[in-house]
């Protein structure tokens, strides 16, 4: 099995929640840092990685799709199409490793869902997308299980704090930094972040 | 297997951090029924529950240990006289559910640790508790790990977001009104709570 993940990505003013702690052209770069370690996690797992963007964007590597539809529009169009077992995950969990994405894509269930922080979705496992629609935006995980439900299929909720954990605020690098083993940690420790402590709560601090 | 399952917990004034919404009484309950939630778990997966508690304490189903120690003192002078496998887990994880428990307990490793956010430590599983001690506040989980690492321990790092999220702010309580399904969200939803969005995030409010 080697099923297509569908990676929205937005390469132009990313994570504008961050801006606090790093430039427009650091948060380019960190986006990117964190999309190389999706895609390392999920071509490990035998997925094929496929960026769909809503700007230009060209990739040496693999797949791009461009399209002028927002988030929901773009893959409500891609769904309808695909034939095989199709995995939609989001760029911004550079804590994914082989084993969380496995568990996902090797569900027994016709549906796997993981949930984001907050109520959101992280990725979504889909054995016959056409009969599936997303639905981001607000608490789309409780969402996205009805969907499901309403169609019929069986799903699995995934438990994994790895794939739970997407980077928006701030205080997410605190789990980049302790649990991230790819680019995106790498690159935040080039910018000179580190962990810090403070009456015992974790923090970051940027040393230069 | 049925390891004894320490779980430190604190009656009086907990979870301040909660204090803009629960009274302190609301507190206490909310604790208590927190508390409820991952007895329930870990019995289910075998484990008998212990109560380690700084205050005096009265359960009429579970051991109680009170100790006038600090939360590392505590357990730190337990786990020399403990002789089986043990597991320590906090009391503010309502989201803990048998299956993730399971996954601790039956690690292959020497000692399974469960991160919690923000650099915590939710969970430890011990195969010989004698040869490891705990050290609680700041990083722990990256002092955990070294622990487990300086005695010659293999470390099993378990990816759980139910045993991930701890209870201890406001926008935590999101996460238990989406995915709890014990007496804790029972508890919030009585006293009023429900989901609210706000520009596409999710939060709480207080209905009542």
């Amino acid at each position: 099995m080697c099923p297509p993940a569908l990676i929205p990505y937005k390469p132009k003013n990313p994570k504008t929640r961050l801006s606090s702690l790093l430039s427009a052209e650091e948060r380019e770069q960190f986006a990117a840092a964190m999309l190389e370690d999706v895609k390392a996690a999920v071509k490990d797992a035998m997925c094929s990685p496929v960026l769909v963007c809503t700007e230009l964007f060209d990739s040496d590597d693999v797949q791009v799709t461009i399209t002028d539809a927002d988030l929901n529009g773009s893959l409500n169009a891609i769904l309808p199409q695909s034939v095989g077992p199709t995995l939609i995950i989001m760029a911004d969990l550079p804590l994914a490793d082989t084993a969380s994405v496995r568990r996902v894509i090797h569900t027994d269930k016709d549906v796997a869902i993981v949930p984001g922080r907050g109520g959101g979705t992280n990725a979504i496992f889909l054995k016959e997308p056409s009969r599936f629609r997303v639905d981001y935006y607000g608490a789309s995980f409780l969402k996205h299980k009805k969907i499901a439900e309403d169609a019929g299929l069986s799903v699995d909720v995934v438990d994994s704090f790895r794939l739970h954990t997407d980077i928006d605020e701030p205080w997410d690098l605190v789990e980049l930094l302790i649990h991230g083993t790819g680019k995106s940690r790498a690159y935040l420790e080039e910018l000179g972040f580190v962990l810090s402590t403070d009456k015992g709560r974790v923090g970051v601090e940027r040393k230069r």
